[in-house]
């Protein structure tokens, strides 16, 4: 399921497991035979079968996934400033204490690009002096490590966030609950696909000391917040997806703040404005904060089989389910198929990374993707491919979002709240769609393409999910 | 065929002429009728019926289309400077004249929000103190009148250019040729749309001091011209159809500047930026001269039948066509059918205005209507009726553009060329998305929506066609 090939290349929309084998000898002997688009539920696991049986329908999970889903879709993410991360997460403050893309992952584990990160994010503290210092001092147990979710925070790729990276602050409107990402450096060689070097540490300090400071001057200056869910929705109807596609969202943001950053040139603001002329992945950062608060919303209800968390550390990919609690089900991550830039292959490619399929957590990239026909163009496939691959994600979420609209679809609602037990009864992995890093440290961004969450999480998942007790009434 | 209703609400795609009526009684008695897409050629003109069959298929016309649209596709309209008009057109300087939309329309027959324009224009260059005394002074034959497009100019609605408007200067990469267009005022009460007050009035004057200025300062500044092809082409990729929806294209062009403008604070660019923010459709006038630098280069080719300008002066619909020399084809111009505002009501609106037609002649507007399903939805209809529309378009024009790409056609080009004998041939008249100003002058814009070049332009273009005689042989 998770080949690009197999998502556009066959013509099949699911893999059926057995069932074509089972037909052919019947259809040689002239039995007519209408291919199902159906395989045995839970992968064929007996157990698990029978607990998805009783869990379909369960009135209890219904209303749990419905209280879940309304949290998610009324958030209002509005972007109020940009802040240095130790200043609104202050523990980054007192350790010398990472955060880093997907579930947990120590030194020992950790894939080349991530490892790379942690060395640049180590010089740029001043724990360090060169790469080979940093990573002594990483092997050596003197850096510590946390997974970006359990801080309310995103970053894309390797999604290290250091303390004096400057992360903006996302709020909801309704409740005043915050959630973070660090800003993102552009295409090319760029800390977050593992590249290392001058150029890359050089921008990170611009980003500190100019980019930061001067976008949280003119963030506060504003008369209203930047509404960043109704940008979200003007891209998706502009053909951005909202994860690898960003060219609209980067757009309208920077048209938005172009006079609050030129007002603030003695701060960087006018620098700030080159920046953004040449960064169409700006906005990506945006939405995958915006998407954390979101689902963060909608996680912790009792009974809720809805997916809250999708994220990749570059070895293991794993999700978190709104009704389990913090437990990352956790699979190996897939490597992405897709388009190298030239003189690279699958070979060099890194397992799949980054806490940026939040996106696909909250309905956007892969399940957007009938917005954004160029995506699905970039890995040769057709507008009708990435309309089939939204509504076959429809297949497997509990809900339409009300501002997230698909004009290919005829403005209907991007799928949003991906259910653990569709996604086992129905064989369809959450479709991602994503960029590729090498494997190596320190090389960097070497292509794009789609992918699709493990299956493994989900049964592991769906298999440890329990309807809870009902509660006494106490009326 | 020109309301909304026989464009979205029928189902037919095409209004047959006679016969469903020739078919309801062969039905009635059982008959099997196949409905055919057909209609007698030349609305049932013997003459210029003959006439069509002589050109259909003519050897001659086909190479001389060939060239036109050749030269129209090969023109790179770069923005180069925004200068005040009489700088670049000095016949501006010379005389009370007024550059106005659509084709040659004297006082006496110019509709009220022409003549509001006009009187605007007048109090803006200082040639009356009250908009009473402009219009005695117009009517006494104080104010001359000129079509923009007998200047190498474009305006939409009104499309007034005085003296010491600011205009765009698009040039093209290859031939050092150029094409102007006033500055877009934003929505609401402009003067395009006739609407008169100190509001409109005061925003004209910053214009003139500070918009212009600092965004000539801006552009000359760049490293790169800005190439309005390639936004045009990414900005289709993205909802707009460079038309009636330019949210795209205003927000790529402004993130394109604002570094530059915010360079030019002491000249007015930071309030530029200001203004660029809250204005969508800021890049109608550069979709509408780079429109009008191509087609320019389109005409003037012998034996050709491409249509190189359509445009209305809310009085008369002309066109001009490739092999015809400078001769406008005119017709009644048709009142739009659309949307209105609240309180307002197609009794309200003005006939069909502006220049901005020139965006159909160039593949843009109705002509890319599958690129920008939101403008089809405005309208009631949906994303497939939009793309069933581009593919008409497509039967009556000789080319798809090789930049401008539709992705929900699978990134066909966009059909541009409108050919004078495939749209008498067909009966299918172009498709062109429009604003709707007020009847009355003064008041402004009341409404959007789409109409159609009326059919009798084309007629009588058609009947005055001659092909050259053979040119001798030199060699």
């Amino acid at each position: 399921m998770s080949s690009v090939q197999e998502l556009f290349g066959s013509g099949l929309r699911v893999v059926n497991v057995g069932l074509p084998e089972f037909a052919l000898p019947l259809q040689d002997k002239g039995v007519p035979v209408t291919t199902l688009d159906w395989r045995p539920p839970a992968q064929g696991d007996p157990s698990l079968g029978r607990a998805l049986a009783d869990l379909v329908g369960h009135p209890q999970i219904a209303a749990a996934n419905a209280t879940a889903i309304g949290r998610l879709l009324d958030t209002r993410p509005m972007l109020v400033d940009v802040r240095p991360a130790e200043e609104v997460l202050p523990e980054l403050a007192a350790d010398r204490l990472l955060l880093h893309a997907g579930p947990p992952v120590d030194w020992e584990a950790m894939c080349g690009p991530m490892r790379a990160a942690v060395a640049g994010a180590a010089l740029l503290e001043g724990w360090a002096d060169t790469p080979e210092a940093a990573e002594r001092l990483a092997a050596g147990g003197g850096i510590m490590f946390s997974p970006c979710h359990d801080h309310g925070a995103v970053g894309p790729m390797a999604g290290i966030i250091s303390a004096s990276m400057p992360v903006m602050v996302v709020e909801d409107a309704g409740s005043g609950r915050r959630a973070y990402s660090n800003l993102n450096e552009g295409q090319g060689r760029c800390l977050r696909y593992g590249a290392l070097g001058e150029d890359v540490m050089s921008r990170l300090r611009w980003m500190q000391t100019r980019l930061g400071p001067s976008l949280s001057a003119a963030l506060r200056s504003l008369a209203e917040r930047v509404d960043l869910r109704s940008i979200i929705a003007q891209a998706l109807q502009m053909g951005d997806e909202c994860h690898s596609r960003n060219v609209a969202g980067s757009s309208l943001l920077t048209r938005q703040l172009a006079a609050a950053l030129a007002r603030q040139d003695a701060l960087g603001g006018v620098e700030a404005l080159e920046f953004l002329r040449d960064n169409n992945y700006w906005f990506l950062n945006f939405a995958m904060a915006a998407s954390k608060l979101a689902t963060a919303a909608a996680h912790g209800v009792p009974g809720s089989t809805v997916v809250t968390a999708m994220a990749r550390n570059g070895t293991e990919f794993g999700i978190r389910v709104s009704g389990i609690g913090d437990r990352w089900f956790t699979a190996p991550s897939p490597v992405p198929e897709g388009l190298y830039f030239p003189g690279y292959s699958a070979a060099d490619a890194n397992p799949d990374i980054g806490d940026s399929a939040i996106a696909e957590t909250n309905g956007l990239g892969g399940f957007a993707l009938a917005g954004a026909p160029a995506i699905v163009g970039f890995v040769g496939g057709t507008p009708a491919e990435g309309q089939q691959i939204t509504e076959d994600m429809g297949t497997i979420t509990v809900a339409r979002h009300r501002e997230y609209q698909l004009p290919a679809l005829d403005f209907a609602g991007a799928p949003v709240g991906i259910d653990v037990r569709a996604v086992v009864d129905s064989g369809l992995e959450p479709v991602i769609t994503t960029g590729i890093s090498h494997r190596r440290a320190g090389i960097g961004q070497i292509g794009a393409g789609i992918t699709a969450a493990p299956m493994a999480c989900f049964l592991a998942a769906l298999a440890a999910f329990e309807v809870p007790a009902d509660r006494p009434e106490t009326g």
